[in-house]
């Protein structure tokens, strides 16, 4: 199954839009865990069992693992093969955030869609299209995009004004959408901190799926998002929530709050 | 030492301003590294024993290395961990192209910086400056933001004409030399492959070092770089060269020829 038939399954089969972010860092996990032999890994274990149910899609960011060095990567690959294993109809997404030129990107082609089995990654689009071909032609895995990120310095560079009196952001969304997509894998990064501009992207992108960090922590407004950024039929967010999910008491009741509280407004 | 006055230091100590990139693809070591139990090490500590005398810095690129997964991780550290005991006064750059939100970056300051001790790190700027503080805020150490690449396509995004008629690779450099660089910490990235660019840079950003890959594979025009780019005192570049040295029949002879090139230019 191609990943986004595969993000689409699950959306429908779970009735969620929920993606939670196992952005699980070392100096917050809950003491107990840190008796364990792999403190992530059975932290994010404890977080799947109870969250499962309610979620669309995983997200861990790279960065929280790579602060452990080799023994993070090892617990990363752990929590995926877990994934795999226990909940393979999931969506997994390696928030990695990489780009490089083109023949260099194929080792990160290998490390995150063969090797962890990733089925996506987010990439930076500073280096044009022609840099991501090694990403963009696995049309059995997503690409996506960042766009108008989530935190509060993104206009610097992206809500610079092109030529046409567009910004930065915006034309990143028509070039992903209409050039960048031609295995229709793509997707877009659009932070739930910018509803207005998720509204344009919207209207821009068509029925492409976006990843909507921003939710939570970052005060981003969750029922602005949705009315922003849902498309006719009620779909194509995917609402991504971690320190608010996986730090809270009660992780699972958490994300079925935030799956609850979405479908309410998809319904409306 | 500061990670740029000690990048100074060597240039002047070596003479040189090369840049050897260790980009040592596993499927590309010559066979005799393949039975050591650390093949990528193994090669790289053969490279280092050969080219040190030559080169100012040595910039290893992480895809090579994830691409193998933690065993990969494990002989990228080793490497540093061997340049560190034999050749200090060598300026060291992960070339990893990160940027993420604020708070997530620390987590590749922990990783590049800390733990494995990198004097530098390669950075997209497309999440604007305030995402980038983690790094930027590290006196010590070296922000290499990404301008103009090398790669053919990076006219994409980079050369969109923002208000004032100006590009966006141009605003990237008016935005780091003059905002971003508070700590006097940062370089910026300019490919060989666009001396026009380099020219220009060099214009707006003073003495500001430049990283310039793409001599070599990737068809950059050496003397036309140089030309463009060195400062009033001959200074100013760190010119990379990868594939075109490590996988050479004779990489200390390459890395040699490719100092006495650029020296040859500087003094004339």
């Amino acid at each position: 199954m191609l990943a986004l038939e595969k993000l689409n399954a699950r959306m429908t089969a779970a009735n969620s839009l929920v993606c939670v972010g196992l952005d699980s860092e070392y100096a917050k996990l809950p003491e107990r865990f840190l008796q364990h032999e792999t403190p992530q890994f059975a932290f994010n274990q404890w977080i799947i069992d109870q969250t499962h149910p309610f979620v669309a899609a995983y997200k861990p960011n790279l960065a929280f693992y790579e602060a452990r060095g080799t023994q993070g990567l090892t617990e990363l690959a752990l929590t995926i093969r877990y994934l795999r294993r226990q909940h393979p109809e999931i969506f997994t997404i390696a928030d990695a955030k990489r780009a490089d030129i083109g023949n260099t990107n194929a080792g990160y082609v290998k490390a995150m869609f063969d090797e962890l089995d990733f089925d996506a990654i987010t990439l930076h689009p500073y280096l044009g299209r022609e840099a991501l071909e090694p990403f963009l032609e696995r049309a059995d895995k997503a690409c996506i995009v960042l766009c108008k990120t989530s935190n509060p310095g993104s206009d610097e560079i992206q809500n610079l004004s092109v030529e046409g009196g567009k910004q930065v952001w915006e034309l990143v969304a028509e070039k992903v959408s209409r050039e960048w997509n031609q295995y229709g894998n793509c997707m877009l990064v659009v932070g739930a901190t910018y509803p207005a501009e998720i509204k344009r992207v919207r209207e821009i992108v068509g029925e492409m799926p976006l990843l909507v960090p921003g939710i939570g922590a970052q005060g981003g407004d969750l029922e602005a998002t949705l009315q922003a950024g849902l498309t006719k039929e009620g779909r194509g967010l995917l609402i991504n929530a971690a320190r608010s999910v996986i730090f809270a008491e009660n992780p699972g009741a958490e994300a079925e709050k935030l799956q609850l509280e979405i479908n309410s407004h998809r319904n409306s």
